[in-house]
C-alpha cells in the first residue's frame, strides 16, 4: 500500500518535473468542493496534467469542470474509489465533517494508501480525529487550509500551511504545488489549521488597529499617505498598513481602491475569527483584542458589511455624522 | 530676525558639511531635560560639535553634560537668552509648559528668529498653541517627538516626527540630523506629536495581537519559531512578530530574550496611549482596540510590570495556573 | 457676609415652608444656560416662588423664561451682581470655564456671600478650582450635576449629587429641593461630578450588557419578557434591566416601547463616557469595559445613533442581515 | 408510561404535602454527580423522605451518601433501572455526554416514564438532543441548571431553571422544590440552560462594571460605602452593587469581605462564560462586553484568582504598584 502511494507520488513528481515538456503521467485526483476557491484550484490541478474526478452538491459547479475534462462522480465515497487522492476544500466544520463520515462518504469508498488534504478552514481539533480515523483504513489525512484569496486561487499562488506527519508532507508538497506558490509544514495534524486561524486573527487586529490609527491621525489633521508611509517605516508597520491599507487613497490594487468590492469579505473573517474564539475557549487561552476583533467583525456584519472586504472596517468607524 | 537664524543654521550646515573633518563654526544650542533620553541627546550635540547650554532640575543630570563641556544656566529664562535655538525633552506636557511658560520660562528670555524644538511626547494639541506664542516673540517652535529609546538616543539613530512651518522643516533637519537618523516632516504644529501617538496606538496593538496570537499557538501545539516565520511571511507579519517578537526563545538582542529588561517601558506606553486616548476622546473619533490596549497595559502596570519593556504583554497573558 | 448668605437661606426655607400657601419671601436667584434642562429648572424656581435672574446666549431661550416672570439680563457678571445665589446648567466644561472666567463672567460680578451651584456635567478636576477662585472672592461654589433627564427636570424630580464643604449643603439643599425630588452629597469639591460620572459609567455598561444577554437569549430562543423576568429575580438584576429595558415589547413608558425617542441620547452618554475615560486616564485607573463602552457608544453615534436614547444599543447589536 | 410517571409525581405530591407530618410515600429518585452542588442537594432529597440511588466516580462522595441512607449502586446504568427520576449534576457538557451515552450509561438502563432532570450548567445546544434521545425511550428530559451556589444547595434555596415541555414542568417542580426555593419555567428543551448562561454573562459584566466604577470613583476621592449608595438610588444599581458588592469595607457577609473566600469561583464564572461565548459564536451574535469580561476573567485566573470569588476583579484592577 505504502508502495502504491510512493508510486502514485513518483508519477506526480514526474508530471511536475515534466511540467514544460510534454505530460506523460498523470496521478488521479479527487476533488469536492468546488466553490470560488475549489472550482479555480481544481482547474488548475487539470491544467498542470492531473486527471481530476469531482463532486459538488451544486450541478453548474461541476458541469463547469467537466467542461475542462473532469469526470463527475456520484458522491464522495465514488470519488474515493477511484483515486489516489482526494482534496477537499469546503465551507465549514459540519461539511468536512459529512463528507468524510456521513453516509457515502469518502470514508465508505477509501482504499488504503489514499492521501486525503483538506483545505477548509475548520476547526483545528477535527483534522486529529479524521487523522486517526484514516490510519485506520491505511490512508493518510493532511490538513492543509490556505491563504490567499479567489485571486491567488485563479493564478495558482495560494500559500498551504499543512499539518499531519512530517514524512507524508514532500510528497504532498508536489500536488500542492500545482495549485500554490508555497506550503508551509506546521507540525502534527490540526497544525495548519492552528496556524492558519492564529495568522488570522492577528491579521483581523492589526487591521482595525491600521484603521482605527490612520483614523485618528486623519482626524488629528494628518495626511493619509504620509501617515502610512510613516507607520510603514517605523514601529507600527504591519501587512494591513504596507501591503492592503484600509483608507482609500492610500494606495491602489487594494479592495480600499475600489469601494472595499472584492479581497477577503467581513462574513469570511467572522468565520475564522469564531473557530480561533472556540480555540481560545478550549485551550483557556486569553484572546482580548482577539475577541473584541471577532465581535467588531460580528457587528459590521450585522450593519451591511458582510460582502465588503473585511478591510472596510475603516470605512465602518468614520465619522459619518456629527456628534453634539 | 529671519536673516538671524538664517545666518544660524548656515553655521549648523557647514558644522554638518564638514563634520568629517575640523570644526570651524558651530551653534549655540540649549538643552532642557538631561534624563536618559535628553542626556544622551545632548552629548550627540556636543560630540558633533555645537556649544550647549543646559538645564535640568536634577544636578548630577546637569553636572555629567557640564563634564561633557556644556555651560549650566539657571534656568530656561536664561538659556533661550544665549542661544539660537533649544531643545527640550521633558516627561510630559505640564512640564513642557511650565518650561516654556512658568516663571523664568523660556518664553521670558527668548530672542526674535529663535528655533524651539520641542523633542518630549506630549498632548498633540499644545504644539500649535506654542507655536503661535512663539510666533508673537518672532521665534518659530516645532515639535519633533522621536521614535526609538534610550538606545537610539545613545547611538545618535532616533527618527524624528516633525511638525510645523514646511519651510523650518529644512533648517531643523540639519541640527536634529546630529541626534537621529532621519526627521520626516509630518505637517503643521501638532503633527509631529499626532503621527507618534498614531503610531505608538498600532504598535501597542499590533504587540498585544502578536502575544495573543503567538500564545494561541503555541497552546494549540504549535512551535513558537515556525509560527513567527508564519507569520512573518504571510498577512499576520507586523514590527512586533519580526523585528521585536515578544516570545522568548524566538530572537535574540530584544527584550524578550533578557527577561523583559530594557526597551520601551509598560509605563511609557501607558503615557502614550493616555494621550492618544486624550486626542481621541477631543476629535470624538473611535478607537476600540486603541482603548483596549491602553487599559491592558495599565492593568500590567498594576500587576509589576510597569518597568518591564511593553512586549512582556506576553509574559501578562501566559497561563501561569491552571483554572479547573 | 456668612450672616447675609444664612438669611437669605432662611427666607429660602420659609418660601419652602410655606409653599401650598402665600408666597411671602423669596430669594433672588441667577440662572445661566437655559436649554432643554435649564429652562425647566429654572421655571420650577420661579414655580416655587423665586425671584429669577437669566441669562443665555439664545435670545428665545430667554424670552421662554421671561414670559414666566424671570428678568434678563445682559451677562453672567450682571446676574452676578444681583442676585445671592447663581445656578449654572451649560453644556460642558469649556462654557463653563468661560461663563466663570472670561469677560463679563461671574466672577467680575460676584458679591461676598453669594452661593454658586454648577448643575453642569463637566470634568471632575474643574470645581475644586472654581471652588478655590469662588472662596478668594468670600462666595461658595458647589458642583451639583443631576441624574434624571428632560422629563425629570420638568417635572421637579431630579437627583442632585453635590460636592463641596459639608455645611454649605444644608443651604443648598432647600434650593436644589425646588428643582429635584433629592440631594445626595457626596463629598468635597469635585465629588458631585465624580459621582455622576462612576454611577453614568456603571450605568453605560449595565446598558450594554443587558442589550447583550436580552439579545443571546433571544437568539437562543428565549422570550423576551420572561428573560427580562429572570434577570430581574436573580442575579443579573440591575437598572437597565429592570426599569429601563432596551428591548422593545418588555415594558411601556421607556425609549425602547417609542423607537428609542427621549430619554438619555446616545451623544449625552458619549460626553459622559468621554468624562470619564479623561478622569481614568489622569488618574491611572484601569477602566476596560468604560472604555469599551465609551468607543461602543461612539461608534453607535457615527452610525445614526447619537440622538437616539442610549437603550438602543440593544437595536445597533441586533444581526439586521444575515452572515453566511 | 404516562401513567407510571403520574401515579410517581402523584407520590411525590404526597409527600411534599405532608411533609410535616409523616412520610408516607417516597418515591425513587437516582442521583449522579456528588460533589460540592450534588452532594447537597442529593442530602436534602433525602432529608425531603426521598429515596436516593446514587453515583459518582469518586467513593467518598459516594459513602458520604450512603451514611445519610443512599444506596450506592455501580453505574448510571444501574440508576436508571432502578428509579423513576434521575438528576445529574456533573462539571461540563462531556461529563453528560458521557453520563447519558457512554457504555453503563444512563439511556443503556432507562425505563419508560423515566424523569430525567439535568441540573449541571452546559452547552444549551446539548439539552435538545439528549431530550430526543430520552423521548425515543419514552423518557422526559428537562434541563434544569441552577443560580445560587454551595451555601444555597445546603440551605436548600437553590434556583431552578428549566426547560423541556411544558407540561412536565409542574411534577418537576415538586422535585426540585426538595432542593431549592424556586423553579422558573423557561420554554422548550435548552431554555434553562440558555437563560442561566445569559444571566451569568450579565452577572460578569455588571460585575467588572460595578468593580470598575467603584474604583474610579475612590480613585477621584469618594468614600466607597456613600458611593455604592449613590448607585444603588440610582441608575447605577445593579446586583453586583447592591447584594454583592466588590469593594471590601462596603457590605458584611459577602466574599469582599472575606478576602474573597466562597462564594462563585472566578474559574466556574470562566466556565459559564466561556458556554456563553460559543453559543454567542454559534448563533453569531454580537457581545462585545460579553467577550471581554470572558477574557478578563480568565486572565484573572491566571493570575492567580481563579479560585477566589468573581467579585475579585476588583481587587485585581486595584493598583498596586505606582506607574510612573
Amino acid at each position: 500500500m505504502a508502495g502504491l502511494r510512493t508510486q502514485v507520488f513518483k508519477q506526480v513528481i514526474c508530471v511536475h518535473h515534466v511540467y514544460n515538456g510534454a505530460k506523460r503521467f498523470a496521478s488521479r485526483i479527487g476533488f469536492i468542493g468546488l466553490g470560488n476557491m475549489g472550482g479555480s484550484m481544481a482547474k488548475n490541478l487539470i491544467v498542470k496534467g492531473h486527471r481530476l474526478s469531482v463532486f459538488d452538491t451544486n450541478p453548474q459547479a461541476v458541469a463547469n469542470l467537466v467542461e475542462e475534462g473532469a469526470t463527475a462522480l456520484r458522491n464522495p465515497a465514488d470519488i474515493a474509489k477511484n483515486v489516489e487522492c482526494v482534496i477537499t476544500m469546503l465551507p465549514n466544520t459540519s461539511h468536512v465533517l459529512e463528507t468524510y463520515q456521513g453516509e457515502n462518504g469518502i470514508f465508505q469508498g477509501i482504499q488504503a494508501g489514499t492521501l486525503l488534504i483538506d483545505s477548509s478552514t475548520i476547526d483545528p481539533s477535527v483534522p486529529k480525529q479524521l487523522s486517526s480515523l484514516a490510519k485506520n483504513q491505511g490512508a493518510v489525512f493532511l490538513d492543509a487550509p490556505v491563504s490567499g484569496g479567489v485571486n491567488a486561487a485563479k493564478a495558482g499562488s495560494l500559500t498551504f500551511m499543512v499539518g499531519g506527519q512530517a514524512d507524508e508532507f514532500e510528497p504532498a508538497k508536489e500536488i500542492l504545488s500545482c495549485m500554490g506558490a508555497r506550503a508551509v509544514y506546521c507540525g502534527p495534524s490540526g497544525s495548519g489549521q492552528a496556524a492558519k486561524l492564529c495568522n488570522n486573527m492577528l491579521l483581523a487586529i492589526s487591521m482595525i488597529g491600521t484603521a482605527e490609527a490612520m483614523n485618528l491621525g486623519i482626524r488629528l489633521g494628518l495626511q493619509p499617505k504620509l501617515l502610512a508611509e510613516i507607520f510603514n517605516s517605523s514601529t507600527g508597520r504591519c501587512w494591513s498598513s504596507e501591503m492592503y491599507n484600509p483608507v482609500p487613497g492610500t494606495m491602489e490594487n487594494v479592495p480600499s481602491a475600489n469601494n472595499y468590492e472584492g479581497g477577503f469579505g467581513t462574513n469570511l473573517m467572522v468565520k475564522d475569527l469564531g473557530l480561533a474564539q472556540d480555540a481560545a475557549t478550549r485551550t483557556q487561552t486569553p484572546v482580548m483584542l482577539g475577541s473584541l476583533a471577532h465581535q467588531t467583525y460580528r457587528i459590521m456584519s450585522a450593519h451591511g458589511f458582510g460582502n465588503k472586504d473585511f478591510s472596510s472596517v475603516y470605512k465602518y468607524i468614520q465619522e459619518i455624522e456629527k456628534s453634539r
